[in-house]
This record gives C-alpha cells, sequence and structure tokens, in this order.
C-alpha cells in the first residue's frame, strides 16, 4: 500500500503564516494565543510557518501586511477583524488583496438571522455585514457566534507557473477561531500539506531541560527523521519526536505507518532508556490526569492536607473530569489552629518543630487519612514566600508526605521561585510523589 | 511650570515595533508573551505600535524583517536570538541592518566570566560569542543570564531630513528580558516618547463587555482625552481611562498633571455614576487582591466549604501575599460523606435536596464556621460537569452561601462553560459575595 494523498504540487501549501488583526494586541492588553494555537496546529499537520504579524484594523497597514504574506507563503491565516463594525475591515480587505468582490451570502444571512432569534435579541442590520463574503469563496459557518469564516482559493501564474495561493479568514474570539480550525479549516490544510507528520510526546518530571538535553545530546545531534524537540514549562519538561514524511511519494517500500512505528519506537526506546526514571507519560496527558487516571484504574481514593498549597493541588486533580470517582476532600489547614483542630497535629509537634517540618507534614497526612478515610492521604506543608523565611528554613522549604494507613513517605524540597511558583511546584510534587508511590507500591 | 521634556523632533520615537525570533514561537511551542508584556509597556508610556512580527532564525528572512520594520518604524525591538550558538543571529543581522561592525565588549566578556564562576559551571569559548556587541551600542547589562542586550542608534537622512532610528535587542527568555527591560530601556525610551500617558482602571465583576459599554455608549463615542478602551477576560470586564499629552507643549496653560487628574476624575465619576454597582476596583488589584485588602483592613478571619470549586477558591485567596492573616482554612468536600462527616451536612438535607441546593449550601457554610470559628464561612456547591447535570439542575447550576454568625446570605447561579471555566466563574463570584456582604454588612 503507497500513499493515497497524492496533490499536484501547484495546490500544496508549502508555507503558510499567520496574521492576527486586533488593536488589543498591538496595544498588550491581550496575548495572541490564537497564533500560539494555529502555530501548534500547522507544525502538527506538516506546514512550514515562517512568519507571524499582528496588524490593527488600519486598511493601509492590513494590505500591505497581506500583500506582503501572499508574496512569501501559500496560505495566509488572517484571525479577528470579522466584527459588523465599520472598524472590521478584514473580509474587505483581504478580497481586496487577491481581486475578489464581496457579496451577500444568503445562507450565512439566514445563520446570523436565526443566530439572535435564539438568544432572543433584537439584530441590529449592521450585523449582517457579516455576511458579505468573498464570491466563490468556502463558507465556514460558525457554531459560536455570528461571523461567518472564509477560505478564498486563487490560481496566480508566475514565471509561467501556477500556484494556487489561499486567504484563510477566521474570527478573534478563540471561543469561536478554535472550534472553526478544528471542525471546518483543519482537514481542508491538511489535505494540502506537503508532509504527513506523527508525533509522539515524551513528558519528565524531576529534570531540567538543559540536564535532559545533555544526557540525550548524541540521539538528539543524530536525529534526522524522526526528529526530537524539547518543549519545556515551570517544573516540567517534554521531548516531541515527530516523524515526518512527504506525501507526494513514489509508492516504493513500506507504508508511511509502517516506518513511522518502528523509526519512533527506536528513538523512543532510546529515550526511553536513558531517562527512565524522570518520564511520567508517553502521550498528551499532564500530570494531574496521569494520577488520575491512575487512581481511577486501581480504584484508589484520595485526599489532601494542604497548607503552603491552600488548595491548589486539590485543584488540579478537581479539573481533571471524573475526578470525584477518587477525590474525597481534603482540608486546607493555613492556620497552626487549624492544623491541630481539624488534623491532629499535636501542639508539641508544633512548637517543637514547627508548622513546616517533617513531623508536621506526616501527622497532617495522617490526620487527613483518619479524617477522610481514603486510600491515600497526601501532606504540604512549606514557605511559600514571600515573607516567612527564616535561615534555617528558607522561603522554598516544603515538606510532602504521603500516608497509606501503615507508613509515611516523606520528602523535602527546596523550590526556587516567587510565591505562585513555589506553590504550583509543591502541588506538582505531591502529585509526581503520590504517582511513585502507587507504582512502587 | 510646564513640561520640562522637551527633546527634538529628529530623536523622538514616532513609533516602535516588535520582533520575536524564535523557531518555537513559529512552531507554536510557546507563546509570544515577550509581545504582549513589550507592547503593554510601549502603550503605558505612549509609543504608538503597530506590527509585531515572528520569525525563525534564519539570516535571510530575518534581515528582510529587519529592514522592513526600520522602514515603517522608529524603534525595533528585538527579542531573542542572543544566544551563544552558531543559530543565534540577532546580533549579528541586527549591526548588519543598520551597517555597524560588531566587536568584542571587554566588560560585557568579563560579566559572563563572572556569571559561569559563580554558578561554578565551565564556561565555554563560545559564551564568549555574547559579548560581541554593535560598535558604539549602548550595552545592557542582564542581571539573570549570559547574554547583554544593547540599544543601537544610527541618524538616517531621508529626503534632507535627519531621523534617529533604533534598534533594542533582549534575551528571550522572559525572566531575562523582562528585568532588562525595567532596569534599563523603560527610561530609555520613555525619555524619547513623544506622548506622556497616565492611565486610571475601572474593574466590573457582574455585567458583560457588551452591556458594559453599550452603558457607556455615548461616553466612549465622545471620547477624545482622556479615551476609554474597554478590556475583558473570562468573568471580568474592566475600561482603562487614559489621559495622554504631547512632551513637545508650548509651555502654555497648566500643567499635564492637573488637567491628567481633573479630566480622568470626570470620565472616571461619569462611569461610576452609570455602572457603581458593578465596580469592584478602581485600580490595579485583582478581585483576590480587593477581597484579601478589604478583610485585612476590617480584621476578618474567612474559610471556606468548598465542593465544586474544590481549592480554587481558597487557592486564588491565598496567592495573595499576606493571605495567611485572614484566611484560617478550608474543607473541600467532595463526596457526600465528607459533607456530612466534616461539615455536619445532614443526611436527611442530602437526601431530599441534594448536594447541589440551597440548604446544603447554607448547611454547608454554617458547618464550616463552627469548624473554623472564622468571622465569615462562605460555601460553594454545583455541577461543573461535563456530566452530572439533570433537566431540574443543568451542569453549572451553583450554590453560594456566606454565614456571619447569625444569617446566611445564599444566591443561585447560571453559569456557561465548561468545567475550568464554571469552576472559576464560582470562585470570583463567591469572591465579589463575600465582599458585598461585607461593604453591606
Amino acid at each position: 500500500m503507497t500513499c493515497n494523498h497524492e496533490i499536484e504540487t501547484a495546490k500544496l501549501i508549502e508555507s503558510a503564516e499567520i496574521i492576527a488583526i486586533g488593536t488589543e494586541i498591538l496595544m498588550g492588553q491581550i496575548t495572541n494565543t490564537n497564533a500560539s494555537f494555529l502555530a501548534k496546529e500547522l507544525a502538527e499537520i506538516g506546514i512550514p510557518s515562517y512568519y507571524q504579524t499582528v496588524v490593527g484594523d488600519n486598511p493601509f497597514r492590513l494590505e500591505q501586511v497581506i500583500n506582503c504574506a501572499l508574496q512569501r507563503s501559500d496560505a495566509v491565516i488572517m484571525t479577528g477583524g470579522l466584527g459588523p463594525t465599520e472598524d472590521d475591515i478584514s473580509m474587505k480587505t483581504a478580497s481586496k488583496a487577491l481581486g475578489i468582490d464581496l457579496c451577500f451570502d444568503e445562507e450565512s444571512g439566514e445563520r446570523i438571522r436565526k443566530f439572535f432569534s435564539g438568544i432572543k435579541k433584537p439584530m441590529l442590520e449592521s450585523n449582517l455585514k457579516q455576511a458579505m463574503l468573498p464570491q466563490g469563496c468556502i463558507v465556514i459557518n460558525n457554531n459560536n457566534g455570528t461571523a461567518p469564516g472564509a477560505i478564498i482559493e486563487k490560481i496566480i501564474t508566475k514565471s509561467g507557473k501556477n500556484k494556487t495561493k489561499r486567504i484563510i479568514l477566521l474570527p478573534g474570539p478563540p471561543a469561536e477561531m478554535k472550534p472553526m480550525y478544528i471542525e471546518s479549516v483543519k482537514d481542508y490544510l491538511d489535505k494540502y500539506s506537503p508532509m504527513q507528520i506523527k508525533s509522539t510526546f515524551i513528558k519528565l518530571f524531576g529534570i531540567g531541560e538543559s540536564a535532559a538535553e545533555d544526557m540525550l545530546k548524541d540521539i538528539i545531534k543524530s536525529q534526522r527523521n524522526p526528529t526530537i524537540a524539547p518543549y519545556c514549562s515551570t517544573g516540567e519538561c517534554m521531548f516531541r519526536v515527530s516523524y515526518s514524511s512527504k506525501k507526494i511519494s513514489s509508492g516504493i517500500g513500506v507504508t508511511q505507518d509502517e516506518n513511522y512505528v518502528n523509526e519512533t519506537e527506536n528513538v523512543v526506546n532510546l529515550i526511553k532508556h536513558r531517562l527512565d526514571e524522570y518520564i511520567y507519560e508517553i502521550g498528551n496527558r499532564s500530570m494531574a490526569e496521569v494520577v488520575v487516571d491512575l487512581l481511577k484504574s486501581r480504584d484508589i481514593s484520595v485526599s489532601f492536607a494542604e497548607s503552603c498549597t491552600a488548595g491548589l493541588l486539590t485543584s488540579m486533580v478537581a479539573d481533571i473530569p471524573g475526578a470525584s470517582a477518587i477525590l474525597n476532600g481534603s482540608i486546607v489547614c493555613y492556620s497552626n489552629q487549624s492544623k491541630n483542630d481539624l488534623l491532629g497535629v499535636s501542639q508539641k509537634t508544633l512548637e517543637k518543630y514547627g508548622a513546616v517540618s517533617e513531623n508536621t507534614a506526616e501527622e497532617m497526612a495522617k490526620g487527613c487519612y483518619e479524617k477522610f478515610k481514603s486510600n491515600y492521604a497526601v501532606s504540604v506543608t512549606g514557605i511559600a514566600g514571600p515573607d516567612g523565611g527564616t535561615p534555617e528554613k528558607v522561603v522554598g522549604t516544603v515538606f510532602i508526605s504521603i500516608f497509606n494507613g501503615n507508613k509515611n513517605k516523606t520528602v523535602k524540597l527546596n523550590l526556587r521561585g516567587d510565591r505562585q511558583k513555589i506553590r504550583y511546584l509543591s502541588a506538582l510534587n505531591a502529585l509526581n510523589l503520590l504517582r511513585k508511590e502507587i507504582l512502587n507500591g
């Protein structure tokens, strides 16, 4: 079996770029998360993207930017500027750049009318402006707002060669843009992508980016296909192993899928061999999802006793749909009084060792176990700062203890960062420790 | 007294644009938060910015982008591409665009050597490449990494007129870029800004963007100076009232500051008059900060009983430094068992009215009040979804109750959104309700 997506070269999208239209982005009022969403999507389907631009709703500047983008890329994805007001000029300006007229799209007009009767609000005549779409375009329905999107295609002849150029117009609000992209644009672009890319994600905890890269230096250096890209965020590190193949293939040899499975498996195994102790997920799940799934699969319940994290740990677990199956509840014991009253941490322990100590963490976990009768109880106590540190216990000192009815497993952490970061890293560490305890216990 | 920042027009920065260099941004691995940070800073000091660009570390494409930016803006701020490897070409390419040579900066070289001896790691020769800086530039020290930044100035003569063009190079990691900007670039840019801008923020809760804008329609329409810009995020809405004045003034009339105070006060009062019941802050504080400050100023303690929010509400309060002064602790009662065991919600109530009901919310708040002996106890119970809804109690049904030792104040909310959004909006609503109870009670 050979690759069956053979599309003539003139129609392929060999590069795409993203233009966001919005004064709010230029003023720094909102961050251009649309661009990072679309960029990730393009990378995943194998369309190279070399530029991103942000511009306001000024007709002259927008037209310049669109023309420049059409010169250097086969497809231009625009977000924003599809609203009903006079300021919203994306549809008009994009059409002008490709020399296409706007005309009223009856079906879109009908959808806009229905949208307003659905939310029982009067429609202004200006709202129908949003149904003015480029002649002959592919209309993209908007299920979360009034502005339809559009895909405009135009064949350009340059030095005697034909090439299809495209502008794809999407609304600015992410809650409208993202579902429209997923429902109506992704497959379209994928069809014309020159490549086919499949990725596997390896997620690590407890090792920094440079240390992890250092341990894979030779593998990363010799990478060709699949490629290995590191990608780190607060407290976590990830490698993306991506296998790519050209869609226009000679038809010789094994299928893409077989190659992908074999080549990727080799690299993943190499990485696993070196970094196994840090890997918590080969796939797409977050640490909290991994822990919730693990607890669910083993029918294990959990409760938390939180001091410095103060609800954040519980909240990260509760964010995962279905968490109620494994989470009974938690106690946030911020004051010493509440550590004593609600979790039975002894006054003696609090006085002798302090609220941030191994002993207090252990008694918190035991007390939490008694209160909720969950299979595991996890406690966190520490100094998140900015105040409250001492020379012996500096800001960032955190104790985590896990009690399973028999014994405590307790660790001390020395974390760095501001209050938010220390609290977040404490919660992540607690989840990872719980995961390891369950796997080892 | 008149404005004393008189700078000749040729040196003014009448517009600036931002270029981020990084394959990770083009691949969607990271979001370009540097651009939103810098954009906001530029807006605050009154330098207009009409473009933002992202480009990779390809010399040809980067040079093209820089040249294009220099054509249309007086200052170009570049982030990223200052690392020690061959791939890092920002310094070289920017210098080339302005026709300036790189040369080794002894002082920066010394700082890099000291940085490595400070962290007790060996320095590679390649690290010294970061001390190769444009001849005659203003060197910007980096206190959080090895790469120095640079400000390059060049006077360009066009149609017989002189104009100073500038490229400002900053490192990519936000933890290095932001402090460098604040410490060494902000004042420099402010000095050459054509405007002086002062802003006041009015923050609203409980009203949507379009409804709020609608209520201020005539004021917004007639705005000139100060201007009024809306700016909304999940569950919240804000108006920025900005007063701007030209730095090159005739020296006649009252001072900028007097004008700012008078004109801004007028507009703020107009907005207050119309939207008073929704305003929780005139200033920069978040809802959680406002509530923590209010509780502190009145010496009021609080505890939370959380079901659907499951620690999020407590965590939002604990995120504010100094929250320990007013937060005793909380109970997350996810299971019915824990609602009964820990908060004393009666089995009868749970059976008759259900866990998501006015009665359960009230008993949760009362139980929480008893447990922690705080001045106020706030409970939240609801259906965050995606599962768990019924025709009578759909996903998004949430009850919040506040007990002050005498009586309950309870509200029912019908929220929309996914699990995360419903939980977040529930927590925000609980904070706002607590704020109102304290102010009214």
